[in-house]
C-alpha cells in the first residue's frame, strides 16, 4: 500500500510508493558529462567575454584579469533588468510590474571542468561567501525584497554552461513557494512556539531513519515527505532564518557537509543532474523566530508530468528511508 | 525590459521575457515519434494484459474482448490502491495516511498510431464521455475528494506507453494547487459576485491579443501570465464548475475545439510533447458560483530549472501575446 505523507510545513501531500520502490539501479541515469572543451567565457583569460565582475576573490591581477579563485558577474543574459522603477500597473483586470532585479553568475572555480564533489573544500568555501557577499550587497536597495542562490547542474536540469557557476536572482516581491514555507512555519509557530525546522532536526536526529549524517553545526537528512526521489536537505543545527549571517566557521562546516552529500549523491546515483536552492528567509525582514535557513538539493531522476503539473501532489518512488541508507551507506562522509 | 505579470487567480507572479522573447523555431523541437510497433497491452487482442475493464463502449464483442471503441481500466501499476481506509494517523510530529485512491487509464481509440489532432472528432468526444462517465461513477465513492484528469504525450511529458490513452487518478484529499486556485477564485468572487473565469473570457474576447478562438460554448485563449510558452487554457463560455456535468452538445464542441486546437500546437510547435489537465471544482462540492472548470494545455518546450522550483516563479520566453497570433495565424481553427 502506497503512503501518503504530507510536508509539516507546506502542507503539501505526496505519495510515497513502497510497492514499486525505485532502487538508485532503477532510475534511466545519465551522468552529467564532463565540459566540452572549448571557448568558455568564464576560463582565464576570457573576462571580457563576460558583463563586467561585481565581486572577486583573488591571488593576484587587476579587475576583470586573471587572478581570481570565485568570480560573481552580472548574467549576460538577464531574466530581470537592474536599471527602472517597479512603475506597478493594471491592465484591464490583470496586474503587472516592470521586469525589476538582479540576475548574477557566481563562477565557482577558473577550472572548467571541476564539480562540487571534487572541489577543495576551501574552494566551495569560498563560494558561499561570496553567495553571502552578494546578498549582503544586494538586500542594501530596498527594492528586493526576496533573492534566491541556486544552481543547476547538467543539461537535463536547466544548466546552459557546463564551467561550474551558481546563479543568484534577486527578485521585487517574495515568490509564493517561499511565502507558503514561511507561511507554514509561522502558523506552527503560533500554535507551538517553537521553530518547525528545529523540530524536524530533532526528531530526525533520534529517529535516524531518514538521517544521512551530521555535524557540530548541519544536519543532512531526506525529508520525511520528499517530493523527489533522494531530495535532501542540509539544515544547520542553531536556528537562523536568513542564510546571509552565516558565520565563518559555519561556513567552512557547511563547505565539508555540502562537498560530502555531493560525494555520497554523486556515488549513488552516478553523478547525476541536480539543482540545488538555497532556502532563506526574505531580505528585508529583521531575524524571523519561526524560519530557519537550508539548502535543498535535488538530483534530476524522474520526470514531472501531468498529473504533478495539475496538482502539486508529488509522486515519489522512492521512500527516503530507502535513499537516507544508500547515502549513509556509502560512505565518504 | 521584462515584465513580471501576475496571474489574477492564484496570484502567482511569472517573468515573461520580452527582449529575447522565443518564437516557435527558437525551441529545440523534438517532434514525438510515431509509436514503436511491437506488442501493447492497449492494442485489440490484448485485453488480457490490462486489469478488467471498468468502462467501455463497444461496437461488439463482450467484457475484456476487442469490439471497443475506448476502454477505461485500472491501472496495471497504480500509484494509489483501491481497498481499505485512509488510517489516518501521526509519526511523532508528522502525518500520514494510506495511500487510497482509484488510478484508470482511458484508453482513447483502438488504434495504436493515431495523435489527437489525427483522430476523428467523434473519437475524442467518446474520450471525453468516459471521463465525464467514470468521474460520475467515482464520485460516489465518498473517500475520493478529488479525481484528476490528465494526459502525457510523448516521454518528454512523462508518456510511458505511446498508444493514445489519459489518465484519471481519484485522491482522498485536495491538492494544495487546486486548493489555491478554487481559494483564489473564491476571494474574487467574494469581492466582485463574479466568477473571475468568466471575467477572463470576458476580457480576452474583448481584447483579442491572447485569443486562439471561439465557437459557440468554448473559447481558447493564451493566459496573460502562463508559466510556459503556448499554455493554453480551453474554457467553456457558459459558467460551470464540474467538467462532469457537461452535457452532450457541450462534449461534442469541445471535441471539435480540443481536435483544432492541438492541431494548431501540433502545426506551429512540430508535434511537441505535452501534458493536459482538466481543472475541474473537488467532487464533493456542489455547483461553485465562483469556480469555472476548463482544459489547460501545456507543450513541453523548456525546462524547469532550480530558481522555479525554488521560488514558483516561472520564466517564460513568449509573450503570450505573441503565441497567440502564432496560433491563430496556423489555420485550421
Amino acid at each position: 500500500m502506497p503512503e501518503l505523507r504530507k510536508d509539516p510545513i507546506t502542507g503539501r501531500w505526496v505519495i510515497i510508493a513502497t510497492d514499486r520502490a525505485k532502487r538508485p539501479t532503477d532510475f534511466i541515469r545519465q551522468p552529467v558529462p564532463p565540459p566540452p572543451p572549448g571557448i568558455c567565457p568564464f576560463d582565464y583569460g576570457n573576462e571580457h567575454k563576460t558583463p563586467p565582475e561585481v565581486l572577486a576573490y583573488r591571488n593576484s591581477g587587476g579587475r576583470d584579469e586573471p587572478g581570481w579563485r570565485v568570480r560573481v558577474v552580472p548574467n549576460k543574459f538577464p531574466v530581470l533588468g537592474i536599471e527602472g522603477d517597479l512603475n506597478r500597473q493594471g491592465e484591464g483586470m490583470y496586474d503587472k510590474m516592470n521586469g525589476i532585479g538582479a540576475h548574477e553568475i557566481i563562477i565557482e572555480t577558473p577550472q572548467h571542468c571541476l564539480t562540487l564533489a571534487e572541489m577543495p573544500e576551501r574552494q566551495i568555501e569560498e563560494t558561499l561567501w561570496a553567495f553571502k557577499d552578494r546578498v549582503n550587497d544586494l538586500k542594501k536597495d530596498s527594492r528586493f525584497r526576496y533573492i534566491i542562490l541556486f544552481k543547476n547542474h547538467g543539461e537535463a536540469a536547466g544548466a546552459s554552461l557546463a564551467h561550474p557557476h551558481s546563479q543568484l536572482i534577486a527578485l521585487p516581491v517574495v515568490p509564493s513557494t517561499v511565502k507558503e514555507e514561511v507561511d507554514g512555519a509561522k502558523l506552527f509557530y503560533e500554535m507551538k512556539e517553537r521553530c518547525i525546522f528545529c523540530d524536524i532536526i530533532r526528531q530526525e536526529t533520534l529517529a535516524g531513519v531518514r538521517l544521512v549524517m551530521e555535524t557540530e553545526r548541519f544536519t543532512v537528512i531526506q525529508p520525511y515527505a520528499p517530493r523527489f526521489p533522494f531530495e535532501t536537505w542540509i539544515l544547520p543545527n542553531r536556528h537562523a532564518s536568513h542564510y546571509e549571517d552565516a558565520d565563518a566557521p559555519a561556513l567552512k562546516d557547511l563547505a565539508w557537509v555540502l562537498r560530502s552529500t555531493m560525494r555520497k549523491i554523486d556515488r549513488v546515483l552516478e553523478q547525476p543532474a541536480y539543482n540545488f536552492i538555497v532556502h532563506s528567509a526574505p531580505v528585508q525582514e529583521a531575524e524571523l523566530p519561526h524560519y530557519h535557513w537550508h539548502f535543498e538539493i535535488i538530483p534530476k531522476l524522474t520526470k514531472v508530468a501531468g498529473f504533478e503539473w495539475g496538482t502539486g501532489f508529488y509522486i515519489n518512488p522512492t521512500p527516503p528511508e530507502e535513499s537516507a541508507r544508500f547515502l549513509r551507506d556509502a560512505g565518504l562522509g
